[in-house]
Parts: C-alpha cells; sequence; structure tokens
C-alpha cells in the first residue's frame, strides 16, 4: 500500500482515489487501537494548530473532530459563526485568511454552501478537511461509515448498500455513495419519490420503491435522518406516513431469511425513520460508528498534515 | 480514613455516606494546597476524558469544573444545549451515549430535569457527576459549603445551620440540609412561607418564621439567591417587601451578641436578599466558597476516577 | 532599553510610557520569530492561568488572544457574557471576583462599556488587559498596527499617519492616536464631519476634509470600518455616498507620486471604505497585522506576568 496520501485537501469523496480511501481506513486502524489503550493520545500531530470553522452547527461531529485533534496532540481553536465577523458582513475568504494569518495550519470546515472548502482550497495555504458542505458532501462520515461496514464485513467489494431516507438533503448519501462504488460495492438509495434526485441513476445506484424491497436486497441498511427542522412536511404527508412506509422496526429485521446491518449517521428520530427496539437491536452498529469516526478523522488530519 | 470512594458516581448527596463526604472534604485539603502553589496542577487524571455536558447553563459552576479539570490535567470536551441535538428532537440518552462512543471517562452533567443523573446512571459505563439537576440536587456546591465553614469551625457536629432565602426552587438548599446532617450539624430554614416546602420537618429540619430569630440561633448563616430570572414575583409581594423582611444586612449582624458567618451560592442580588455591606464584610466567605469549589470538584473527580 | 515594564495591567495606550511601548514591541519581534518557527510554542507562561472575559462579542480579538495564550502555554478560561450571571443581575466586580478567586493569574477583558477594566484595576489582583473598551480604547490593536507600521517604515519618529473613516465611533483610533504620537509619529484624520469628535484638536491631530489631501499627505493610510451594525446609517447619508467620497481604491494609491501602505484592523467591508482591489494590492499590510497582532499579544502577556 502506498505510504502518504496524494491530497492536501479532504474535499469531498469524489476527487479522491480508492487508494487514499485505502490508506485512511488502513491508517485508521491503528488510530483505533490508539484511543482503546488506557494512554488515549499520540504526539502525532504536536507542533499542529488546527481551526475548527463551523458555520453552521453540528454538536456531534465538531466533538468527534476536537476529539480527534485532542488525542493527537494539537493545539486547537474552535471558531462558530453565532457572534462572529460573519454576521458584520466580512465575507468567506477574508474570515478565514485572517484566521490563517494567525498561523494556522489546518482548517476543519463546516459551511451550509456546497461548495465552499472547494472555493477555499485554490486561495489559501492550509490542509482543508470539509466536515460538511451544504448537500454536498460529507467525506468524513462516508469513511467512517465504510470503516464501521469493513469492521463487520471485511472487504466491501460486491456488498450491497441500501441507502434509506431523504437522499435529496443529505450529504451522507452523496460521499456515502462515493466511496462505496470506489470500495466495489453496489449501492442502492430508498425513499419518497420527492427525496429521491433524479440524477442519482447516471451514477450507477439502483433504486427501491418499497423499503421490504430494499432490505431483502441489501447487506447493510443506512438509514437517514429524517430532518424534522428543514423539512417543515413539505415533502411527504406527515412522519406518521413517513414512518409507516419506510421507518425500520425490529420485526421488519427479524424476518428476513439473513443478517443485516443497521446504519445511521444520528441523531436518531426514534420512532420515524427508526424504531427504538430496530436501533438498540444487534442489527444496529450505530454506536459504533460514533466511535470510529475518532479514529478516522484522526487517521485524515494524520495524513494531510503530512502533505505541509 | 477509607483510602476510596464507595461510589462510581456522585449523583446527590442524599445517597452517599458520611465517610464517603469526609474522604472527599479530607482530599479537597490536599487540592486547596496544591492550586496555592505556583505551579498549580498535578497530573493525577492526566488520561481522562472529561466531557461536560451543560444542558442548562451556569456560568460559574462550569468555570470551577473546567478549572479543577485543568488542574488535573484531564482533557475536556464541552457541550451546552444550544445549537445540539438536543433541539433536533434527540433523546437525552442518544446524546449521552454519543459523546461516550468518543471514549469519554466521566460526565459532569447540569440538567433541568431533576433525576436525569439518576436516570443515565444505570444505563452508561462513565461516572456521573451531578452538576446541579433541577431543583433537585447540587451535591458538589453542597460539599463546597461544608467544606467552607470547616475551614471556620472545625467538625461541623452539633454546629448550627441557618438556611435563609427560596428553600423551595433551590438544589442548594436540599444538598445542604443532606450534607450537613450527614456531619452532625443542626440544619434550621427561614423564608416566606411559600418558598418553604411542606415535607421539610420530616427531614428534622428547624424552621423559623424571622430572619432574626434565624440569625440568633444559627453559627452560619447561609443566604440563598432570589432567582429574579425564575421568579416573576409569584411568590412574594415584590422584590423591595422580600428584602425588607429576608434581606440580611451588616447592621443587623453586628448587633448580634456572637460571631457568625455568612455565605452565598452567587450569584448575589446586592440590597435583595443580602445587603453590599453585609457580602463584602468580614463575616461573609462568599469568595472563599468559590476558591472552595475547585478544590472540592478536584477531589470529587480525581476520587471517581479511581473507581473505572 | 528597559527590562521590564512598569505597569501590572495595560488599560490604554494613553497611560503607558513610550519607554513601555518600545520594550513591547522589541519583545514581540522575538515573538514573531518563535511563531514563525516549526514548533511555535514556548514554555514562558506554563503555570499561569488567564481568563477571556468577553462581555461583548469579537472574533478575531478572542481567536487571537487564545493563539498567544496557547503559543506561551498558559492555561485558559473563556467566559463569553451571552447565558452568563450578569443576566442573572450580577454586578461586574462580583462577576470578576469570582473568577479571580478560582485563582485565575491575569484577565483579558473586552467590555462594553468605556473604563470598565480601569474600575477593576484597583479593585482585583490579577493582571488585566483591556482587549476593546467600548468607544474608549483598544491598546492591543494599537500596539500592532504600530508593529506593523515599523516593520515596513522602521522608526516611525516624524511619519506621518493619516486614520480615514469613523473617528467617533473607534477605540482604534484614540489608542492609534496615543501610541503614534508616543513614537513621535504625526497623526492626521480624515472622515465624515460627523463622525469626528470635536476634541480631537487638543491632541495635537491634524484633520483633512477630503480623502485626497490625507492620501498625498501621508506615509501610511490606516482605514477604519464603518460599523454597518452601529450606525444604521445616521451620520452619513447612504454606504454609496460614504464610499464615494471616502472610499479608498487601488486607482487612488496608484496615483499618488509616492508608495503608501494601507492598514485595516478588519473585518473590511469590501467596496466600502477599501475597494476590493485596495484590499488585496501590495500597498495593504492587512494580513501582516493579523499575524503581528499575536505576537504583540505574547509580549504584553508576557511582559505583565513578570510584574506578580
Amino acid at each position: 500500500m502506498q505510504q502518504a496520501i496524494s491530497t492536501r485537501h479532504l474535499l469531498g469523496i469524489k476527487n479522491i482515489t480508492a487508494q487514499d480511501i485505502e490508506l485512511i481506513l488502513e491508517t485508521a486502524k491503528s488510530f483505533k487501537e490508539v484511543i482503546n489503550r488506557p494512554i488515549k493520545k499520540v504526539p502525532s500531530l504536536r507542533d499542529i494548530t488546527i481551526a475548527n470553522l463551523f458555520f453552521e452547527n453540528s454538536t456531534r461531529t465538531r466533538l468527534s473532530f476536537e476529539l480527534a485533534e485532542k488525542r493527537l496532540s494539537a493545539d486547537t481553536i474552535n471558531f462558530t459563526s453565532s457572534g462572529s465577523s460573519v454576521k458584520k458582513g466580512e465575507t468567506l475568504l477574508d474570515t478565514v485568511n485572517n484566521i490563517l494569518a494567525m498561523k494556522v495550519d489546518m482548517v476543519v470546515m463546516r459551511h451550509s454552501s456546497p461548495g465552499a472548502p472547494h472555493f477555499l482550497s485554490d486561495k489559501i495555504k492550509a490542509n482543508i478537511v470539509n466536515a460538511g458542505d451544504g448537500t454536498h458532501e460529507h467525506p468524513t462520515q462516508a469513511l467512517l461509515d465504510s470503516f464501521s461496514m469493513q469492521e463487520r464485513l471485511g472487504d466491501l467489494a460486491g456488498k450491497r448498500i441500501a441507502i434509506i431516507g431523504d437522499i435529496t438533503h443529505s450529504r451522507v448519501a452523496l460521499s456515502n455513495i462515493f466511496c462505496l462504488q470506489k470500495l466495489g460495492a453496489e449501492v442502492a438509495v430508498c425513499g419518497p419519490t420527492t427525496l429521491i434526485p433524479k440524477y442519482l441513476h447516471t451514477l450507477g445506484v439502483k433504486r427501491f420503491d418499497t423499503v421490504g424491497e430494499a432490505l431483502r436486497w441489501c447487506d447493510v441498511a443506512n438509514v437517514l435522518r429524517i430532518q424534522l427542522e428543514r423539512q417543515q412536511l413539505k415533502f411527504f404527508p406527515s412522519l406518521r406516513e413517513y414512518s409507516l412506509y419506510y421507518g425500520i422496526t425490529k420485526k421488519m429485521l427479524d424476518e428476513l431469511d439473513k443478517e443485516i446491518i443497521v446504519m445511521h449517521p444520528g441523531p436518531i428520530n426514534r420512532g420515524v425513520e427508526l424504531s427504538s427496539d430496530a436501533a438498540d437491536s444487534g442489527h444496529s452498529i450505530i454506536l459504533d460508528q460514533v466511535e470510529n469516526g475518532v479514529a478516522v478523522r484522526m487517521a485524515v488530519m494524520y495524513l494531510l498534515a503530512q502533505k505541509n
């Protein structure tokens, strides 16, 4: 396997190679061992300063990155847009350049505009990690999802993954599709017609109309969150309706004639896209995903820092 | 004295033993020496990660815990509910489990619902420190109050402590009553009838109708805050009225034929429950309480971490 | 040069000596070398705890101080007024005394009331650094501005600096005037009559009515921000009008028969007080200012900590 990553930034999964993905996942294995030791820290990034620029809120992603940075012994500064110069009419480039002028080596960035980290990547010297750009990509989520599947299934080549729910508004879905296909897996989606983008078939993604079909086909069901706070119920009649037609219960999983894995990027709406008994069942690897997130993010930041 | 604490969590004072309380207070003495040295840090919790989960705001308690954690060399992550997944409809258990999946060893938690930390304590592996649960308990406040009284009075057995003010809405009052009684002190309360819970006499707590009587009886007056932002003046006619009947002034303290100690958990409403001259007088040990808070919290976290 | 600073606090530029200013700027030079090394940290303040008390929001100043503190290996705690005891009616002195009782050695403080840090300075034992008090002073900004000018121009004695824009509402302007005059420079202001305070001529400050005259006179143009969020357009007819009469463009700079330097404390309103091409031109040292801010703040905190 190659020893160094071939990119200075992790902007998305679309433009990185399968080799880079494999290197990240392999490196994450070592870091997972580190964070399960009594002494969970390594001095790898001791002289690196990382700025976490969250122009959009995200508790779990921010905490996961922060912990990954601490485990790597990096120095961190946190910027959240509330109460910042963004409100005073400053451009994104000026805000970021100001932070970089303070000698920051790496930027972890969440932004509501698709393409915001790509826009910056030509213009700044620091490494950029995209921690979610609008409805576009969320590459570290896709990497931790693939890592978690590999832990259970080994090589993902030929494995079947169904992504179920709101595909249109999900950066998790798009990054997962790219990542899984590069690792040789087959990907399908399932959800209300109004929440499946029309261009998906051009990516070679199957589509199922009912959850039953999707579950019978797949090895892994990656269930997405209905974003209550964004939807205002415009894309389907009601949550009760959604839950009835697309919600997954333990009973449905138990009745399959094979064992499948259930994943969810969190936070779960219990009783909407996933019943409580399904989320807490042996099928679910949801908390593994969270644990693996720290190891995968350590791997990404460690590898990118070598490219400075 | 015993060498180890007998509990994995500090959920409240009600359910811990007098021996545990004494061990915490004794340990806090050593830590108070540490934080008064030029080098204020010890490496005791160097490999421990502590999550401060403040689902309710609290500047002084959060800062005190954070400083205690830094003095112990722990790694910390901070979570406040504003802008978090809580708003997205996630359950408390899911939020906490997610944070714990990131390999967190100890949780310091403030929550507006009484019993929230108790609910979690059966379900999670990390140590839990209750940093205030609704109007129920605030155990580290009670411990630092007892520590501060001991510094002045020595053994508290037989000493008389009057808690004055809004007892009903105060987690400080309840934890103080349990703590002081376990240490052998006599406790009384004093305040408007509407702010004294009826069940208190079942706990063996005396009651005084006037502040004058309470002050003549006690060795220590622990004056509680009128929570302006919560009360909306429903429980007494006006602040002026409250201050007239229950406010404590330096004159009142000077006219007693003995020396008593005045305490307050802060933030003080100067001129309401306590006059400025009383708060700043030699009777007051209010700033000692704040200083001791850091030492007591260091002791609690240090002792609990031994139980992992 | 003297070896120690003669003050325990940096409350403003008005009351410190030219010798102290020169010592800070000289010390900042060494720290600028430090932060440009691969290993950007020094252990200078390893046993010092610094509280950043931002009663008013400020992304860039807060991040700059935080990074300076981390580079010096200090322990830091952050307090922002949102969600704090300030809302619960506590006095400023009580809030600060509480934080200091937790054994804090230095306070970096931004407050909306002019004089707030001066008020505290007689009453508390910690060193105080004023990080901006209302429209009064912002001493570290003035120091970093002078540092950045010296890097380009050497000794500032006899140099001509024009401060252009909203002088009345700018703490940057006042601190700059004091600092530059103590270093022997000539200072002029330029802006709409409604935004120039009447008392300025008593300080020996020139005044220009048009930007053209100011630019022809000066070696350095320090362009201030129109504070869109504060002005509500009360002091001039419209932004378009302001930009037409007081905005600076690259064309204006290129047409001068000499080289001048353009500075801005940020955040820039591109196209209002400064055109994009001027801000990004070779005339501009705006990002140098940001970089130098960290070094200058390190110098200030390092020197004050020696006075404990």
